[in-house]
């Protein structure tokens, strides 16, 4: 049972959250102070330290909370349900391309892109969670094309890192240039790259 | 004719360059002082703004530095020479597969990913510039696409941007990642995706 008090604390938090998440998004994670979020969330700066620790633990939270909700998008495991594998080679793929395709909304993207620089840091503390999160990437979109009919040559684990390598970089061009790069266009391209493999090997 | 004084400044200039160009992609543009560029190049701390005037007009040229380096590695205009077009396909997908791998060199990858969290500032100086090193390269593959027998739902313009996006999201997978990621193998196989597509063609 939740009492009154412990859920205010659990609403503090999240409005925290996603005040630094917007923050750190907007203008990098160096140049975001207590102060900042503070005012951003309408929680008293005091309270920010009693439930993150420090900057750094804010940060981490603001990472796992991206996860968590990376994790709820993609839904459940590819391949739990295997009915009929043989049919879904198309559906899956249309699965999966929209399961990347909806990663990549703006706020996350950018939110992304300027933590990355942090994770590159030497002795980082969130580049171990970094990897772990381009890792789950990586492994669903694996599950997802060891279903479809895909030849030899042309292996999950390598695949699945140009498709999430595919899916970060076009958003990158589209947030310096959104009149130049259309994120849908591009990413239906690479479904009807692989569609067109996929008939190629005549199965 | 290049008197002694302006070879040396030159030099000077270079050796500049190169510092800070190293400094950025190891500690980030913020982090980086005009005393760190003067102690890593053995150029005195004093003669950097003579050369560049401001930190923002270093990272403006440190970029076109960088930019340069990339218009050499890609070389030629592709379809310049138009001897035996219909032989070339797979000659040209190798040419520009081996191009987009080259470019991402780790000193070079580590400072655009860096840089890149600066171009996505509001009002950034550097940002046009990224634009234009974004669409450089995608013009550059759109130019060799158009040479290879893809058919038509696969437009050049479209997979342009899904393959210069690999070579970033890739190499920055690999970035956080060495020993999970292996970005030959990975383009490698983008690459045999394509040689895929254009033999489904039938052409």
């Amino acid at each position: 049972m939740t009492t009154r008090r412990e859920q205010t604390s659990q609403e503090s938090r999240e409005l925290i959250l996603a005040a630094a998440a917007d923050l750190f998004a907007a203008k990098g994670y160096r140049q975001t102070t207590f102060a900042d979020v503070a005012e951003r969330s309408g929680i008293s700066r005091g309270s920010i330290p009693w439930h993150f620790g420090s900057k750094e633990g804010l940060l981490l939270a603001v990472l796992e909370r991206s996860t968590g909700l990376i994790r709820a998008r993609l839904g459940d495991e590819p391949g739990e349900s295997e009915e009929d594998p043989g049919r879904s080679g198309e559906e899956g793929l249309d699965r999966m391309a929209e399961a990347v395709a909806a990663l990549f909304t703006l706020p996350t993207t950018k939110l992304f892109v300027t933590l990355l620089v942090e994770a590159l840091e030497p002795g980082s503390p969130i580049q171990g969670r970094y990897v772990e999160i381009h890792k789950t990437l990586r492994e669903h979109c694996r599950r997802s094309l060891e279903r479809l009919p895909l030849p030899p040559e042309l292996p999950a684990d390598a695949l699945s890192a140009v498709i999430i390598g595919a899916g970060i970089g076009v958003h990158q061009q589209w947030l310096l240039a959104p009149a130049l790069v259309d994120p849908d266009r591009a990413l239906g391209t690479l479904r009807t790259l692989l569609k067109t493999a996929m008939t190629a090997t005549g199965r």
